[in-house]
């Protein structure tokens, strides 16, 4: 397998991303490809390892050279169709090419996207491609589904986000039934608004023609409780939600680590309580998790966190090796088609 | 004042809500009625206080007789309608005849806003009024509106629910220049859906001519960074992010006492913890600042949490005091009558 790495995108990179991926390499048996300006990369390797043949620090590292690089102010349509010797395009190219398996990028979101849907393609019969991350709950994680790709969305894309999610949570995942809720204000079938209502009927009528486990709507509350495998939504609200959480999990993490150094006996108290604490904020950080999967185009494409560090770097390689070993791609692809 | 109570409304009812007046009724000047079944609101003052007679708990205690009940099942417009002796429609009556100043329910969300919204009437010149609780943030709070009485709305609405945060917060908080934010998911001013890109090109437009510091749109992670005062939204999203915010938070709570009693070496460290642990829990109760108001009506209502306990609704009666002193409804109505 070989997995494609940005290695110019993301606040952190190329630092972050090198490292992350000179990690993942001693684990993984993949190839791992920086992608990136590559006297920048090659000018970084030596000042961390030493030297600047990447096959020394790693036989299952190599480097492919991309001149131009697309930034966070970049309008994505625009940058996809001029920086064409830019990491993402030749990464794009790359994999529909056939040349590699998987590619992870930290960086212009809407670049990903645009460049994933425009270079890549759509697996024949998705309308949308969508975001999906993975999210922590009480003991086990649900996805997230859309997290951010369509803005505004119709029933139509509700329902194949919930056959994406369901194929790959059962395929990657091993989960049997997948228990697939959609977003909403209240549990009753009248909840929510226009989309809400219109897409639970859709779900309820269609759930035993699609093998989807659909166990209604699902409020923020009980998200959180554990017991439910995938989240449907629109991108807007899913987009919502996301930085809620995440927004939600800093202040957190803020307000433990102040109040802990507050006075002496606090500080005495909290060695003890430390391990705690941080099982507490790992549980609680969502980029345990990796990065959101791209769900809808015929190739694995991952959109890192745009703060990736070195350990979510290598921890998004990992989820990459994995979405490229696994057969979900086919699976959604022959499902689509019996439609 | 008089601050009228249901006391029938709301999971922990009648017993909550009795004893949260007895205890608000010791610290505040005015006079608070417990509108609900007699009997029943007889037989728990003499099982817990030993007498029926409840002006030997408090001077400023009085029963409002109202036979019948609005439950959790009942349809809205048909409970207002048809319950005329329920505590709602009772104390809505009350409220709009000047023999109260305002109004807590914990009861049945949409009969509430409903009741309300028919009974006592909309101030004139508000389209859609809206729920307004004050959620936590990095050492402050923050109002959200609208936090799910409007499901689906207009640019108008929103536009009207800024005016309304902004007034509320000048005339009862004392802010200054309370900085209002549009919940969104980018900052930029092409972000989000139509209903978000209209508000926003609407609320920079009008600003000026409003007073309204309108600071742009604010995503869930800057939310919580503490340096907004109000979020505005629609009723969906604002729900929504309001269950999210629940969710987490008891989430958070589980987690932390779960990982601090695993083991002894835990449970050691957790008493000096316990203070910072504490602090954390407190911080992220939302339930700490009392109940939803609702906003947009000629008097004041307050929605309190449906599992209001003892402590939450003497919260919210202190709240309701606070409201009722206010003269924001005044001011909204001079306001509004520029337009």
């Amino acid at each position: 397998m070989t997995i494609l790495l940005d290695a110019m995108g993301g606040d952190n990179a190329p630092d972050a991303s090198i490292k992350g991926a000179v990690k993942a390499a001693k684990e993984i048996k993949s190839q791992i490809i920086l992608v990136g300006k590559e006297e920048v990369i090659k000018s970084k390797l030596k000042e961390f390892y030493g030297t600047e043949d990447i096959s020394k620090i790693s036989p299952n590292l190599k480097i492919e050279n991309a001149t131009e690089e697309i930034v966070m102010e970049d309008i994505p349509t625009q940058a996809i169709k001029q920086k064409k010797d830019s990491s993402m395009v030749v990464g794009f190219r790359m994999l529909k090419e056939g040349k590699a398996d998987a590619f992870v990028s930290a960086g212009n979101s809407g670049a990903l996207l645009t460049g994933a849907t425009l270079l890549v393609g759509r697996i024949k019969g998705i309308d949308r491609p969508a975001l999906a991350p993975m999210l922590p709950a009480y003991k086990k994680s649900f996805m997230l589904i859309d997290a951010g790709s369509n803005t505004n969305c119709k029933v139509e894309n509700l329902v194949q986000f919930a056959q994406m999610a369901n194929i790959y949570l059962k395929n990657t995942y091993g989960i049997k039934e997948p228990k697939i809720g959609l977003l909403n204000i209240g549990t009753e079938e009248h909840k929510g608004n226009e989309l809400m209502k219109e897409t639970y009927k859709a779900l309820t009528e269609k759930s035993e023609e699609l093998g989807i486990k659909f166990i209604g709507n699902i409020e923020g509350r009980e998200i959180f409780a554990g017991e439910i495998d995938a989240v449907v939504t629109d991108g807007f609200t899913g987009n919502v939600f996301l930085k809620t959480v995440e927004g939600m999990g800093k202040l957190i993490k803020r307000t433990l680590t102040e109040n802990l150094k507050k006075n002496i006996f606090r500080k005495i108290g909290a060695i003890g309580a430390l391990p705690s604490i941080k099982a507490l904020s790992k549980a609680m950080d969502y980029k345990e998790y990796g990065g959101a999967l791209f769900l809808g185009v015929k190739k694995p494409v991952i959109k890192a966190h745009g703060s990736s560090d070195e350990r979510l770097f290598y921890t998004t390689l990992k989820q990459a090796e994995n979405f490229a070993k696994s057969t979900a791609i086919e699976e959604l692809e022959k499902e689509i088609s019996k439609m």
